[in-house]
C-alpha cells in the first residue's frame, strides 16, 4: 500500500494536542487550570459575542463516536471513533485527505462530469488530474475499465475520487459496481476516495442499499467524505467529516491541527441532534420533499424541450443537456446568464463541471423544494417560449 | 512587483458565485428563484436541526463593509470592502493567502520563536521556509538588517511574516519599526504579511498606536490577517479576515470557493455585533482583566524562578526561558507533561515555536483570566518546590 504523503510529515500543532489531552483529563475528573490555549475565557455579557471555544483538531469525542454510531445504524458496520476525523465541511476533508494522501506529481483519477472543487483543489496542490470521462454508457460513473485505460493512457494512479450519488448528475452505483471499484484500487495501490455527502437522498425502492453504499462497508482501507450539509441541511455551518484508515490518522491530524486548527464548535454541538430517531424521521421527511420536486422535472421534462438528462437517481440535481435550447445562445453559460437577467431564475451551466461538453449542459438543484422548482418551471418554460 | 501564484490560477468554482449573485439580485429587489446551490431549503421543525446557507466565498457584504468600517474607526485608513475576505478562522486565511502569494519552491521567512502553523503550513504547500532566529536584542522581532542577513544566505525572498503582537512572545512592533519592515518588502518585491490577530490586546500607555499599528496604513499592497477569535473572544466560531492587495483579490477568491466554499454562516451573521461601541467597551474591559493576569504573573516572576522573558507587550502570552528548572527536567517539553501530570496545570512548551532554542522554554497564556492564573502560579511553584 502506498505510504502517507511526504508533506504531511509535518508536526502537529501541540497547542491543539494538549487542548485535547486537557478535555480528556477533565472528562476523568481531573481539576485542569489550562494556561495553554490562547483562549479567553472571560464570558462577555449576554446579547452581544459569544466564545464556543476550540475544540480538538479531529473534533469533539462525543461527535465523532455519534458519527461511528450513525454507520452502526445506517451500514451495520463497526467503525473505530479514533478513524473519525470532523472537518471544516466536507471542503475541509478534501483538502486535508488531499494533502495527507498524494505529494505533488502524484495521479488521481476523477471522472467528468463531476465536482469541479475536487480537480480544482488538487491542482492547486500539485497534484495531477486525471479526469476521465464519462456519459450515460456508464451512467456517468468510472468502471475498472475505464481506470485501466486511464492508466494506459497516463500512468499510475496514486488515488481515485468516487461520488454516489454524484454531483452534478446524481446516478449511483449499485454495491457490486463499487465493489469493482475498491477491489482495482486496492489492487493497484491506489487510495480509494469515496464522496459519500448525498448518501440518504434517493429515490430508488425500498431496500438494504437505497440510502448508497458506504466504501467502507467494503473495504477499511477506504477513504470515506461526508457532510451534515446535504442529508441534514445543514448548509453553511461549515460541518463534515472524513473516515481514514490506521496509517493516515496521524498525518492527518498534524495537517488539521496546523492549517485548521479545529472545526466549528457551535457547528459539532448542533450536530450532535443529527443522529436521534426523531431527526432521521425529519429528514427523512425532507427528502419526501426533493422526490416531489424531482417529479415535478421529470413531469416537466418534455415541456423543457432539452436534450440527454442523467438519470437522477439521487442527491437533488438534475443534469441534462440543453438540446435546441442552443440554437439561440453560444453555450449553456450564456443561456444561464440570459435566464437570470431575464426570468430570474438561477441554474448553474455545465462549463463548471465538464470541461469537454459541459457548455452544453446545465444542472438544476431541485432542493429548493417543490414551490420553487414548479414556479422556476413555468419561468423556464414561458422564457424559452418569449 | 510580482504576480499571484501560478497554482492560483484555478477557475472559480461558479456556483458560488452565481449564489453571490443571486443574493446580489436579491438585495436589489427581484424575486430570485435558485436552483443553483446545492442547498436544502426546507426548514427542520425547530429543535431539530438548522440551516444556516451558504454565504459568498468572501463572507457576506454587510460583514465585510463592517470590517472596512473597523479600519476607519481603529486605524483612521479607508479599506475598499472589495479587498476584504472573510475566512474561516486567522487559519484559513493563512491557508488561502499563502496559495494566492506563493509558489512551491518561494522563500517566505519569518522568526522562530514564531507560531508554528506558519511554517507548518508553508512547508506541506512546498514553500521554502526561511527561519530568523531571534531575541531579546531585536525583541524577538524581524528587522530589515536580519532579512539582508537571511537573502545574503538563503537567496532572495517572496515574503515575509511578521506578527505584531506576536505568538508567543507577545513582542510588539513600534510604527517606525513596522515601516522598515513594510519599505523593506517593498523595495526587495516580497510580499508583505502582518498577522495582526491580537491587535486590541495590548499593555502600553493609551497613545494613538496602543491597539497595534495595522501594515494597511503603511502600504496598500501588505496582506493583513486578523481574527474573531482573540480581541473579540469567539474562539471556536473559526471566523477571520483577510485584506488583500488588489490583485490578488480574484486569485484568493478563485481558491477560497473551492477550498471553502464559504466561511461559516452563523459566526458571520454573530460577527456584526462585533463593531458596536457597547461591544469594544465590553471587550476592553475583558483586555484589563489581561492586564490584571498578566500583573499576577510579573509578580510572581521571582517566585517562579525561571530564566529570561520576553516583554509581554501585547496578545496574552508570556514566554520565558526556564532557567534553573531545568536541572531536574531533560526539556521543557518534560517539565510541562511533569507539571500536568503532577499538578493539573497545562502549559505549553516551547519546541512547537522555537526549534532551536524553545526546548528550554515555556509559553503560558493568561487568557484563562486572574483567578484561573492565580490557582495556576499556586500550583506551579508549589509543584516546583516539592
Amino acid at each position: 500500500m502506498r505510504s502517507a504523503s511526504r508533506r504531511s510529515e509535518i508536526p502537529v500543532f501541540e497547542v491543539m494536542q494538549i487542548t485535547d489531552e486537557v478535555a480528556r483529563r477533565r472528562h476523568a475528573g481531573h481539576d485542569v487550570v489550562s494556561l495553554c490555549a490562547g483562549e479567553p475565557s472571560a464570558r462577555p455579557a449576554p446579547g452581544t459575542l459569544q466564545p464556543a471555544g476550540y475544540t480538538g483538531p479531529l473534533g469533539t469525542t462525543p461527535l465523532r463516536e455519534a458519527i461511528a454510531g450513525h454507520y452502526r445504524k445506517w451500514y451495520g458496520v463497526e467503525v473505530d471513533p479514533a478513524r473519525v476525523a470532523v472537518t471544516t465541511g466536507s471542503s475541509g476533508a478534501f483538502q486535508l485527505v488531499f494533502l495527507t494522501a498524494f505529494d505533488p506529481g502524484d495521479r488521481v483519477a476523477l471522472v467528468s462530469p463531476g465536482y469541479p472543487a475536487y480537480k480544482n483543489i488538487l491542482s492547486a496542490l500539485g497534484v495531477e488530474v486525471v479526469e476521465i470521462a464519462t456519459g450515460p454508457d456508464t451512467r456517468y460513473q468510472p468502471t475498472p475499465e475505464l481506470l485501466e485505460a486511464a492508466v494506459r493512457e497516463r500512468g499510475d494512479l496514486a488515488g481515485v475520487i468516487v461520488a454516489s450519488p454524484a454531483n452534478p448528475t446524481g446516478t449511483m452505483l449499485g454495491r457490486s459496481e463499487l465493489h469493482a471499484l475498491v477491489n482495482w484500487c486496492a489492487g493497484h495501490g491506489a487510495r480509494f476516495i469515496s464522496d459519500e455527502i448525498y448518501h440518504g437522498i434517493s429515490y430508488a425502492p425500498d431496500g438494504p442499499d437505497r440510502r448508497g453504499v458506504s466504501a467502507v462497508e467494503l473495504n477499511g482501507d477506504a477513504i470515506v467524505i461526508n457532510s451534515f450539509s446535504k442529508y441534514w441541511g445543514m448548509t453553511g455551518w461549515r460541518l463534515g467529516w472524513a473516515l481514514l484508515p490506521e496509517d493516515l490518522i496521524a498525518p492527518f491530524e498534524a495537517l488539521a491541527s496546523n492549517f485548521a486548527l479545529s472545526p466549528p464548535a457551535p457547528a459539532q454541538e448542533l450536530a450532535m441532534r443529527a443522529f436521534s430517531d426523531e431527526t432521521y424521521a425529519e429528514r427523512d421527511r425532507v427528502v419526501e420533499g426533493f422526490a416531489k420536486a424531482r417529479a415535478l422535472i421529470l413531469d416537466a421534462a418534455p415541456s423543457l424541450n432539452w436534450g440527454t438528462a442523467a438519470p437522477s437517481d439521487g442527491a437533488f440535481y438534475y443534469y441534462s443537456e440543453l438540446g435546441q435550447q442552443l440554437e439561440r445562445y453560444a453555450d449553456s453559460s450564456s443561456y444561464a446568464r440570459a435566464l437570470l437577467e431575464g426570468a430570474n431564475v438561477a441554474v448553474v451551466p455545465g462549463g463548471d463541471f465538464d470541461p469537454v461538453a459541459g457548455h452544453r449542459a446545465v444542472r438544476l438543484s431541485y432542493a429548493a423544494g417543490e414551490p420553487a422548482v414548479a414556479e422556476a418551471l413555468d419561468r423556464i418554460i414561458r422564457f424559452q417560449r418569449d
